[in-house]
């Protein structure tokens, strides 16, 4: 940083006359020029320190919107059931990456493969990464996991949640981390070594391919293994909606994520205070440009695909539905994802637009094939992710590229902006290598579950839902006990008897009042 | 910024003697100078951005508060209805805003009454604006239409919303903003040619008028001509409280506003690394500090008026209503808007206080007339807002006003600080010209929208609640339809066969469990 | 700030030989090192101010978060009442802090026992003290109150509460952080004049005692002073848990308090551009990396309460409960909340997974104890809060209590990281005199609030629920009334008459449909 400032007293000396008085000059004028420059170093690393801290909890709030969403998107009587998978992706999540899952994903030098440093954060802070970089990618970490738990909800064991949630946040995700984001995986677009995948590596800036991919196609097997909930599809094989219990948390979570969403893809810059010197426009334009312009895209490709969706369903269907809406805006932004810091807010549109229709289309594709997935997760996110990972192989632009990963000035860019195929061929080999890695790791996973019977619940569970049965009741009491109501799940109460030594006096029981 | 830094190796040349090696040390000095003058520039545009992304963020959030509090203020059968306008307000400006909408509003040089520059972001980033105010700026638009949303909500047509809410986010409220916030608004109170209106300009920092008016206003028009919702009021004309199906997501959207407000009027000085150099007091003084300080009146403010409706409601109505404080805080909120930023702490108490009183008023006012405005949006974003605007003519302090506005030192100030009354006739202009220019505008299009047959829904849309009839369902199922519920909210199923080639088999159907 | 930058012209001057030009060129050349002094320190300024706003900002929304928590915890029929008193904590908390509260906590110079400077906010800002510090602390001022009235929740009267309030906030907290916070309160770490307790001083970074331990042991002594609610404990003596209404709103409460949690613990380094000069780290380490660190300490500590209270429940009460998990969560961060600045990461690990199995002690003593708290605020605040300030005094490490807490070089640390038993024995002091100060305060004043019969509500308001009888009516409606439901909180309407002259009209009546 702020080479230009370097004062060495040596090097002014001689241009002061080389007399007694000018070295004490020059170190008087020197001394100064370094505390400058020291200042300003420190205060770069608090401001960048400050923007990523900030975007980091963002993008931690888009747990919460994910909780909301999944919770909503659920009949009421597996509310509970939902919730604390996403809880424990958050909490289990930070114990594994602490652990091992930041090692593996970014414990350079490593064989390109998988990270080998760091391991519990030993050596930490580094030259290379600090404490907030850490909580950054926790936050993006545990956001996978949870769009699986999306895509088998209402019918899975509670330890298979465990099991394929540690086995993907803790291993198959900082993987593929590793090789699309680490200094030294093979697909990095920005691999230090300059040796790029077809010349150019893949740029999926904020995660359409390592995040939303994962997630969706980690969900696809799970849900297609375990097969449709009960009334999913009738005696004739007809699709019933099985509708969430509440819209309202639908759009409290997906305003949520969008809130979210502006840590997670603006905030993938990492800092803020960057200026791109080589750039022909005036000194005002640096990386924070660049961050609020990734804003803006992303913003748009939200909007356009909230827009496209409402008027394609209303055409399709004849209804006005938000929820549906909100499907469409979260398709749009996981689409959005990969390309929104190399693309200008024109295409952003064009991605929305596209999202949407690739939802509408996965989804109707779903209904075909009787693949049941509650939140639409692997359609929304395996299948908008897909398109987004293409899409900023089409229109990627060319000054974008070289200043959000600079130092290979001629490297390949979008095809539709003049920048060849090689760009789009290396985003094509993102997803194949992110469906082949995912599907070799979490299918056999979701298989052998099935086969040792820990992945579905059983029938009974299921039809009474899994609050009443395993998660200590029903999620809502809207009326007490006493007020009659006969209702099964306002029936339930529990009573904790006193004065009894052993702890399974401690167990629930259900009591009709 | 920063010329005390300039160096230029011309005048530092004398100063060392002309000689060849003076000239050497003169060019190596002023090179290093050169250097961190650069890069404090970038240091300033990283700080600046930051927070103003940041702010942004938070605004936007405030989207997320007015669906909720829209949502739990309308009964349970309209909350689809409602919660995808709040959604669209948010996806439709977007596209509108960055097409025409910020054009309108900033692009200037103008004609004073409407910008003509930007469109589609064209040229940008500027020297004058980044992509983060673009960003902030929309998050402020879409505001406008969320507030009349509210007055209209549970018997307006979507097609109406989807128009009127074009109209005033593309057209209306730009304008308004124009006026009032761009650098040659007719009615700005830091227009740069100078040539003050009064000698003073408007203030209204971040919005009592331009937004808060303005959506108001609008919203009055809306819920005046289609009139008061089916059983409002009873045969002999009396008041009955429609009540909102759940005061825990008013209490959500209040406190998400709560924590929104802090991006919209502290955010609205858009820099926070500016000093104010004439300040007498020491160099620890700056923006930042006003910053600070705008925070807080926000805050007494929003409290005060909080408390006043407590203990007033109290003694007009017999409970205490967590609603009513909700909406009497944000009464205080609406008011402060105008003035924040120029008004001492104490001034902000008495700012609440009335706002308090002008709500009680105003809602008092609006059943004697039988206006209804399931949301109070008119009463509060209108009343509270104009009585902000009249309150900053009376409180601006000289000080402040001179730190916020800076370049015309005798600029008038608020009349009770000993100011004049020219800072105050402005403002009245500003309530006088916004009355008017919503009511010329918005007045005739939901005149035009009534009388053909498009504002109002069907008797029977309204008493049957429009999700179940226009909105895919019912927006809550807290028990399954096995469980034998004999609500017909609870009946709704969606079946979509199978095999089917024509797209009219997606349309829903309600069947009879 | 920045010395190392100050220039004088009469210094560099002899330097530069003496003569006319010597004197022009030492002044051009310190002018410009004194500019860019000061724009450094503006600098500093502008970022430690966005810094400690935005986490002021993120503490603020805790209050919505304790606000969902506590509804989601209560039985429906008492939302509107303890959501009444959330908005009440934060508007109350505005104005009292704003007269006289902070100038008791932070009024320094004092007599180290209560503050006397600042009453409304007079001479503000202060080379000390700027709005936002204000803010941040009025942020904090108002969680304690919230924590009391979770224990107190479905059974105290609000005129109760609002006196208890008032004075918790107003008086019993600030007095607490003086002592611990303030820069001469008696038993602060970072007391200026040195005069340390124990040569230590007490280590309560966030406030695990000052805030968590004042709210819980204040809940304590209301709840305990008004007995359990009616059906807590059946005739025989056995526990029936009264279930909360919602865990979606417990789960959002929950996710809300730890985003929040961001702003309350690293948010508590007030400043982010301070470089650690002694550090043997790299120039790359500073207090923006202690800051990150703590983050990921008080992350860790709670997904480790979080896991441990998941799998310790499963064994002793058979379910996996989200509800429980939370709390568990909220336990871990609570304890963390004194030493997350202090301690290393794996440390926090240990804290989090003590604090669950206090939590789960104190619950199980609370029931033999026949003690009944809605919130479990004392167990959790109280008891976690204790272990809390415990732990810092046994895991403080050396280094980063020198670099948190600087000028003293050999103060005491943690007792097995090898720093003697000082500060442990401040950390116990603290504890015991927390729990002295907050007993002879609160305890007096619930017992006399219990005296003259203005603590605790009717047999009939409690059973019938406080809000049908007190505030306005049940918080939800989700079916019409004129559906045909047959619950009496569906039954409620209001009807306001018109013409009447008197403002006893506005009373509210029930009637039924």
């Amino acid at each position: 940083m702020a080479s230009a400032m370097t004062c060495s007293a040596a090097d002014l000396l001689p241009h002061l006359g080389n007399s007694a008085n000018a070295t004490a000059a020059a170190e008087f004028i020197c001394g100064r020029f370094t505390a400058v420059s020291e200042y300003l170093s420190n205060t770069t690393y608090a401001v960048d320190s400050t923007y990523l801290l900030f975007s980091a909890y963002l993008v931690f709030a888009m747990q919460l919107g994910f909780a909301m969403l999944c919770a909503g998107s659920v009949r009421a009587k597996n509310t509970m059931n939902i919730m604390l998978t996403n809880v424990l992706d958050a909490a289990a999540g930070g114990l594994s990456y602490y652990l091992f899952g930041f090692a593996f994903a970014f414990g350079a030098p490593s064989n390109g493969f998988i990270g080998k440093h760091f391991f519990g954060l030993k050596e930490f802070p580094s030259q290379s990464f600090d404490y907030s970089y850490f909580l950054y990618q926790w936050a993006f970490a545990i956001a996978a996991a949870g769009i699986t738990s999306g895509s088998i909800a209402e019918r899975t064991q509670f330890v298979a949640y465990l099991i394929y949630s540690s086995f993907l946040t803790g291993f198959v995700y900082p993987i593929v981390s590793h090789w699309f984001w680490s200094a030294d995986g093979w697909a990095s677009a920005s691999k230090t070594d300059g040796n790029l995948l077809f010349g150019s590596g893949v740029i999926d800036f904020a995660g359409s391919g390592v995040v939303h991919m994962v997630g969706g196609i980690a969900g696809l097997w799970g849900a297609f293994i375990e097969g449709p909930r009960i009334g999913r599809f009738d005696r004739i094989g007809r699709s019933v909606t099985l509708r969430g219990h509440s819209a309202s948390l639908v759009v409290l979570g997906t305003f949520l994520l969008w809130f979210g969403w502006y840590g997670f893809n603006p905030g993938s810059f990492l800092t803020i205070l960057k200026s791109y010197s080589d750039s022909t426009k005036g000194t005002y334009y640096g990386q924070w440009s660049a961050i609020g312009r990734t804003a803006v895209t992303t913003t748009l490709a939200g909007c356009t695909a909230a827009l496209t969706t409402l008027f394609g369903k209303r055409l399709l269907v004849g209804h006005w539905n938000v929820v549906d809406v909100c499907n469409g805006l979260l398709g749009g932004f996981a689409a959005i994802t990969s390309g929104c810091a190399v693309v200008e807010p024109w295409a952003a549109i064009v991605c929305g637009f596209v999202a949407a229709w690739v939802l509408i289309g996965f989804n109707k594709l779903a209904t075909k094939l009787k693949y049941d997935d509650p939140l639409e997760a692997a359609q929304l996110h395996g299948g908008c992710g897909s398109w987004g990972i293409i899409f900023t192989g089409l229109f990627a632009k060319k000054e974008y590229v070289n200043e959000v990963y600079p130092g290979f000035p001629n490297r390949p860019y979008g095809l539709f902006m003049g920048g060849g195929r090689k760009l789009l061929g290396s985003q094509i080999i993102q997803i194949l290598v992110i469906i082949g890695w995912v599907s070799v790791t979490m299918g056999p996973l979701f298989f052998l579950l099935h086969k040792f019977k820990l992945l579905r619940i059983s029938r009974e569970d299921e039809t009474a839902g899994m609050d009443l049965t395993r998660h200590g009741g029903f999620a809502y009491i809207y009326h007490d006990e006493d007020e009659g109501s006969s209702m099964p799940g306002f029936k339930m109460t529990r009573i904790e008897p006193i004065n009894t030594p052993t702890p399974d006096h401690h167990h629930n029981r259900s009591v009709a009042v």
